[in-house]
This record gives structure tokens, C-alpha cells and sequence, in this order.
């Protein structure tokens, strides 16, 4: 390990992979601790005007990029002489796009996870998609409640740094940490980005109950049976019970459940009004990870069997056609449950 | 066991101590179960008009009272012939109240704990407070995210029935649920009462945090951070850690923390904007239990003993003079953790 490796508050070079929201405020972040950071885009149109206007107008508007960021959309050489790798690129496009980049990549650095999702077919997740593409066993995931729009206007944040090695998860906490960001390590990397995956239909689901009308109780349901369900998964694949109630799980998923800038809640808030599925995904450019992610969690269930009755909803309503009011009827007329022994 | 009390779906005659918003919307969820049910009031006043005008104004406004709910101020025989009796009265006034009626108060029914609470200097909690005051011992608490103007709606709802003997929990589940209200049943009646009295003192931690402008990411954190504390404060009295991950523990918090209609949200929010305690104390007429709670709890927490750092913020704030944002910097310029390690 170099000095830097070791998380002294020294100087670090860093490359983030990923231009949108929480990419640029990441960056800014890393930044303002004094590191020397380099932000790559896949476009070099827009990489062209986030330079000159020192603005990221698309994804974090309002927010002057410093002067000290490198900004880039170059691929031969974009990797050389950085001392780690953050990527914050979407789930359904991080094989393509890690895969394009891969030679540029050094290999010994640690590479920092930050994209939610499973990835349609093979339904793996991000850092199964990391490891396979670019041959890596040791990766820390970054999670937790964190709109971009308030980390880079320095509101105070919490977020999770995890990874089997806690020495790596200890040199995140390192880089990030201050007075406006307490990152918290873990060791469950897979509790904890499964947290930030399945969360988002859960958001679907509490978007779905708002638009019908309902209130703070139902929300409140949805969203505290909704994380027993995502624990249960999560157990079945592996992870720990634990982390599940933690900033990644329960944190995450409150914010991405209660804040109406969260896409996931306002596509369920807009199926809840009664528009269509696919007239809510033709309107909008921005991507609603929940839509994809519901089908996964679907599939990935398969093989497991445990119970998620509010997932399965979610899912025959977006791709079985089944009314949003049907479906909260067959929640609400469940057999009678007790609730302690029905929490893993 | 009678047949009512064995819970089969027949007609139950129900007494609801309290005309608060919650006892009204207790009393009026029981009469379209179809149970004979009465309400009680302390003030015969408000008794009488209650009655002439079928509306509770001052606790439930805009929800009609049906004709079958019978409404009731009297103190000498309001106990006769009932099955099982609701208590709703808040806390501080929950030891006076019941001792002024326990000679009409039958000793064999099911008694239900609705009050949410500390105890103001004995740091008893309610079903604490009615085992010493009525010799009982066997008491459900209810409790969960409800909040009474939607339940009153038939807004789904999701609430807890905990005992210490399942039949009793049961009981209340038959009485109760519907397509609009799931009742779940726990044996962890100290887990489900803690949870909802602290609660409170999260939330104004939460309001204190959107008074000073914060954003989600902060309250996602405060709410997450906060249970962990309520969790650690409830194993060390001897409840079951996995009762606050249930709806009494996250689902009542998410609740209180992110609903503007919360009381203790709002003085919060109404400190955090720079107002005094003894003002806002001054200029509203309805009780916010988390004030006296957070002294409740720096008092209990003197020989238990646990981390409980937003608690303790909460409490400097509120009766030692602290400003917010010195609260907020104490918070967040905290050591570097670990998550796991330090769920408990």
C-alpha cells in the first residue's frame, strides 16, 4: 500500500468514472478535500461544455464546477498514474462502458463501486459486473441516503463504505470524511449494495401509494415491510441481517421512499395516478432503475422462494397489468400475520 | 374467555378512554366493525357537545360520529358490562386519569394500551403506570404508524398488538382488522411501547434538522442513526431488538419524522429556525410528548447507560440551552465508525 492507499490525508489522484449527479458531486466532494480529481464522461460533446462552462447543466445544475477539476472524455489514457478508481456509471451500462475503458485502467488500485442496480439477464450486480470485466477482487461499495444536489451543497451526509477488506473500506472513509460527510465502514459490500438496489422498488411501490391517494401510514407500511422483504433477499443471497438497518438499507430507502425528487417514487406516484407504463418511460430521459430492477428481483427470487409481497405487486403491475388498486387490495387482505417471527 | 374475548367476529361491547384524535378514531374503526362502542371524555363540556353535534372538533375535525357511538363523560358507571377497554390517554395525565376511574373499570377484560410515552420523574411507561394503578397484569399495548385523521379516512393502515400472552394480541387483531387496517401481533409488548415513546425524540431531532435547512440526505441519517439508539435503549431495558425494525419501532418513526402534521416534528422544525422552547411551548395548546420524553429518556439512560448521541443533542438543545447547529457540528465531527459493529 502507498501512503495514499493507507488513507493518509495526503494528496490522492482519483479518476471518477460517470458524469451524472452523484458522479460530478462525488468529484466535488474529493475535491474539496484537496485531492487532484479527474471526472470522465462518456460524451465528449458534453465533456467539451462541462469544461468551458464549468457546469454539469444536465445532471447537477446550479453547481459551478472548480477550476481544479479535471474534466475528460478521453479513453486511452484516462486510467495512468491514479491512485483510485470511483464508478458511478448506470447499472445497465457499466459492462459496456468498464469494458471500453480496461486497458486504460490500472490494475492494482482500489476501485470504489458507487452505481444501484442488477443487471438485466445476468441478473448480477454491480461490483459481480466490475470483477468479471476487469478481472478485480478487491472493490469497496459506496452507499447510502446521498442526493447529489445536497452533498455537493455541503448538507450534512452519511453514507457506507463497505468492502471484505476493511482496510480498503477504511482508505474511502478517509478520502471523503468531514465535518458535512461521515462515512461509516462496513464489511457486508453485498448487504450493502443490494440495499441500494432493491430499494428502488420499494420506491415504485411507495410512489404508487401516494398517487392513489393514500397517506403517511400507508407510506409508512409499505416502507417498513417493504425492508423486511429486501432483508429476506438479502439474507438468502449471502449478506447480513444487520446491514439492512443500517444508512444503505433503512437510510437509503427512507429517502429514495419520501423524497419527491427520487425517479423511482415518481414513476409509481404516476402509475398510481393512472397513466401507463409505458407512456411514464417515453416522457421522461432520466433513468428509473426501479422499472429494470423489479423484473430482476423478480427472477433472482425465483431461485431463493422467499416472501415479498410487495415487490411481486409492484412487478404485476408494471408487467402484468394489474390495476395499482387491485394490488393494494391483495396486500391488505393478507391472512392475519405476526410480525416478529415474519421479520427475516 | 368469553366468545368476544376469544376474538370471533361477533359484537364486542367496547369502552375507548380518551377523546383525543387517536381514542376517536379508535372508537370509530371498532363501530364499523360492527362492535356496541363508548367514548369517553374527561370533560363533560366537551362531552355534551361531542354528542349534539356528532363532531370531535378539537381533536378529529371534519369526521362524523355515528349515531351507535355512544359518548360518555361519566365517571361512576362507564365500566359496566364491557369486554375489553382502549386506553388513550397521553402519558402525563394517565396515572390521575385512570385512578379517578378504577372502581367502575372491570378487573377481567382485556385492557388495550394506546398512550404513548414516558412518565414524567418515575420513568414508568404506561402499561407500567396501569399495572401499579388498576392491578392488572395483562395488558396489550397498541401501537404503530397511525395517524388518526387517516385512519378516520379508511386509509390503509398498518398498527401492532403486543402482548405478553398471544391470545390477548389476538383478541385485539379479531377486533380491528380489515381491508383498510392489518393488525400484526408481537409478544414484545416493551419493544412496541419503547418504540413509540421514543420516537418522539427522534422526530424532533429530525424537525430540528429541517428548521436549519437541511435536506433528505440529514433526516435520512437522523432517522437510521436515531433507531439505532432506540434499538440499543430498548435491548438494554429487555425488549427484542427485532421489534424496532417493525412498524411500532421504524415504521411509527419514518412517520413522525417526515409528516408535517407531526407535533414533535414541528417544534423541532420550529427550534431549528432559531425559536425558543418556552415560546413555542407557549403558543400552542396541544402536547408534544418528545419534549418531556428526551428528559425521560437522559434520565432512564443514567443507569443503562448506551450510546444514544442524537438523543443526548436533543435533550442539550431543548433543556440545556445548546444552539442546533452546535448540536449539528457535535453530531457530525464525531470518530470515524464502523456500522455493524455499532448497530447495537
Amino acid at each position: 500500500l502507498t501512503a495514499n492507499q493507507r488513507g493518509d490525508k495526503s494528496k490522492s489522484r482519483l479518476l471518477v468514472l460517470g458524469d451524472g449527479g452523484w458522479g460530478t458531486a462525488i468529484a466535488l466532494t474529493l475535491c474539496s478535500a484537496g485531492h487532484d480529481v479527474r471526472l470522465w464522461s462518456h460524451e465528449s460533446d458534453y465533456a467539451a461544455e462541462m469544461k468551458s462552462t464549468r457546469l454539469n447543466r444536465k445532471f447537477l445544475p446550479g453547481v459551478t464546477l472548480p477550476e481544479g477539476l479535471t474534466i475528460s472524455s478521453e479513453v486511452d489514457k484516462i486510467g495512468e498514474e491514479v491512485d483510485a478508481i470511483f464508478v458511478v456509471i448506470p447499472t445497465q451500462f457499466l459492462r459496456q462502458t468498464v469494458t471500453r475503458l480496461k486497458s486504460t485502467l490500472p490494475r492494482s488500485v482500489p476501485l470504489i463501486s458507487c452505481s444501484k442496480g442488477i443487471e438485466r439477464n445476468t441478473l448480477l450486480l454491480p461490483t459481480d459486473i466490475l470483477r468479471q470485466s476487469l478481472t478485480r477482487e478487491r472493490i469497496t461499495v459506496l452507499s447510502g441516503p446521498s442526493h447529489a444536489e445536497e452533498v455537493s451543497r455541503r448538507l450534512p451526509t452519511t453514507v457506507v463504505a463497505a468492502s471484505h477488506d476493511l482496510v480498503d473500506a477504511v482508505f474511502v472513509q478517509n478520502l471523503f470524511m468531514n465535518t458535512r460527510l461521515r462515512v461509516y465502514t462496513s464489511r457486508d459490500f453485498r448487504g450493502v449494495e443490494l440495499g441500494g438496489a432493491v430499494k428502488n422498488v420499494i420506491a415504485i411501490a411507495a410512489g404508487i401509494s401516494d398517487g392513489l391517494g393514500f397517506g403517511d401510514n400507508s407510506r409508512a407500511a409499505i416502507v417498513t415491510r417493504g425492508l423486511v422483504e429486501i432483508t429476506r433477499l438479502g439474507v438468502a443471497l449471502g449478506a447480513k441481517k444487520e446491514t439492512f438497518s443500517g444508512l444503505s438499507g433503512m437510510g437509503d430507502l427512507i429517502t429514495t421512499c419520501t423524497s419527491r425528487h427520487s425517479r423511482n417514487w415518481t414513476v409509481g406516484y404516476r402509475v398510481g395516478r393512472g397513466e401507463k407504463l409505458s407512456d411514464i418511460l417515453a416522457s421522461t430521459t432520466t433513468v428509473a432503475e426501479g422499472v429494470e430492477t423489479s423484473r430482476s428481483v423478480f427472477e433472482l427470487n425465483k431461485s431463493v422462494g422467499v416472501e415479498m409481497p410487495i415487490s411481486r405487486e409492484v412487478y404485476a403491475v408494471l408487467h402484468e397489468n394489474k390495476s395499482a388498486k387491485e394490488a393494494v387490495g391483495s396486500l391488505m387482505s393478507r391472512t392475519a400475520k405476526h410480525e416478529s417471527e415474519d421479520l427475516v
